[in-house]
């Protein structure tokens, strides 16, 4: 089935303390697209300005699964940039800049041509922006929504919105407590979907995630990876959420069961992302990897 | 086969956010030896006080697999005691006060009918006591200690000979961490077998575990538990490796996929442990408890 996503592509300057990477391929939008395109074809709505490298569009392109239809280019515009620099931990990181260029104009155009789509990503923006790009879908058979902090923070009445007209929510541990007041990952994500959803992904990054859905609970731990195969956690999550979705999408399923199997896509798609700056550890990957580390991760995270 | 523990039989006084409880049973032994008992049975030895409730003792002879012919009552000395506290999210927590009591002293005396013993878990105390302890079960088959941030830091060079001496080691992550230098709790562990072991179980409370083991990798997440469930964690550590080594004594097993199965029992374990102050939470369980939980869980950690 047809999966879409919605969200940014940007230019990415990336601090780690092995290494220092100048406008590398970045945003929500790439990463979930280039991971979800491993499962299934994916269709992209997003703008980006007329600075966008020629590099970044051929880096995109390598992705033959992804329909670049709805890129919107605008060339008196800039494209979103962020900067952003990663503790000796590899799992805190600070952010030094951001230019919203494109991200502070109207939302890209949604080409007719998707109008038919059933599987929607609303990767992190505006909750405002969310909505308004979610409209275009009638025909949807799942929605999810990604936010983050700073929408909680200074647009919670449109995110309360929005939580009500999607199916799904994917968020950070800390965007959990920070929602709902409440630390425990799994209570919070049930205090969410009071909120309106029927479930929620709770992103604990190096340790794994949860799924609270109306009909059970999932766990998952990440795929363990050694100091030196983290090589930049910039757009793991989004890749893990570009898994999940394009499991869903690939296989047309919204049901629990469903999700569970998709958390564990999400996770093996994602290990890959970590393994190098930009999108460069999922462009070389074939099926046949991310299939043989599934297998991995299964021997990895048996129970009993 | 025979499962042996040396630890510490506790006086606890533990304050949460919604309560407090006073002079409850605790220690490394008493939540090791009545965890394991649900697997197979336990021997003891340890050493209390004068002051050792009788209620205590009646607590730990409800299980009726935990032999306490080791446990040694020193009618001049007092009991170890803790208090502590935990802090809202429930996963932190500070020491209140401890009263060492009888571990100023000798170790306790291993009984001569205990010297066959197979299985043998040295609980958190001074390395050097360990070893002692360790030297009188030549016909072991594996051996595994606890250890805790303070041996670390006063007592390296005997916490580093003991390492040499076990089969495995039972830790925190924190404690892996400062053991070794390295925060990436798998590459921690890897520098902890080239210091002896063969394998090494990365704690992580409510993140789960990581095993470490020369023949691969497991990753297991904790059990899924909500805010009203989590009563009191303490123990939860201690009742986590007696539900790992009571798997593995009770199906004679020391490989890597025995440890792995072994997680998961010790998970599950520990997961009643939380739901109660004391042993209170494990004293109530049948073996079918544990059987049914496990079955859950493998429904909620279900990988792909």
């Amino acid at each position: 089935m047809s999966l879409l996503v919605t969200g940014t592509i940007g230019i990415d300057t990336i601090e780690t303390p092995a290494r220092k990477v100048e406008r590398v391929m970045g945003g929500s939008c790439a990463y979930f697209a280039a991971a979800a395109s491993l499962h299934c074809p994916v269709r992209v709505v997003a703008a980006v300005g007329g600075d966008w490298p020629a590099e970044h569009k051929a880096m995109l392109q390598r992705f033959k699964n992804v329909d670049l239809t709805g890129l919107e280019v605008r060339p008196k515009s800039t494209t979103f940039a962020w900067g952003g620099r990663y503790f000796d931990n590899m799992n805190e990181r600070e952010t030094l800049f951001t230019h919203l260029g494109v991200l502070e104009e109207k939302p890209p155009i949604v080409p007719n041509s998707y109008a038919d789509s059933r599987y929607i990503f609303l990767a992190n923006t505006h909750p405002a922006v969310q909505m308004e790009l979610l409209s275009h879908f009638p025909k949807r058979a799942l929605a999810v929504a990604d936010t983050m902090d700073l929408w909680i923070n200074i647009a919670k009445p449109d995110l309360m919105q929005l939580l009500k007209q999607v199916d799904g929510v994917v968020l950070n541990n800390s965007e959990a407590e920070q929602l709902t007041g409440v630390r425990n990952p799994i209570t919070a994500c049930r205090k969410i979907l009071e909120m309106g959803p029927r479930f929620a992904v709770n992103k604990k990054g190096e340790h794994g995630a949860i799924l609270v859905h109306r009909d059970g609970v999932a766990t998952m731990p990440a795929f363990p990876a050694e100091l030196h195969q983290v090589v930049d956690p910039t757009g793991a999550g989004d890749s893990f959420a570009g898994g999940l979705m394009g499991y869903l999408a690939g296989a047309n399923r919204t049901d629990f069961e469903g999700l569970q199997t998709g958390l564990a896509w999400g996770t093996v798609t994602a290990s890959f992302t970590i393994e190098s700056f930009g999108l460069e550890g999922l462009a070389k990957l074939t099926r046949a990897d991310v299939e043989k580390r599934m297998k991995q991760f299964q021997r990895h995270a048996r129970v009993g």
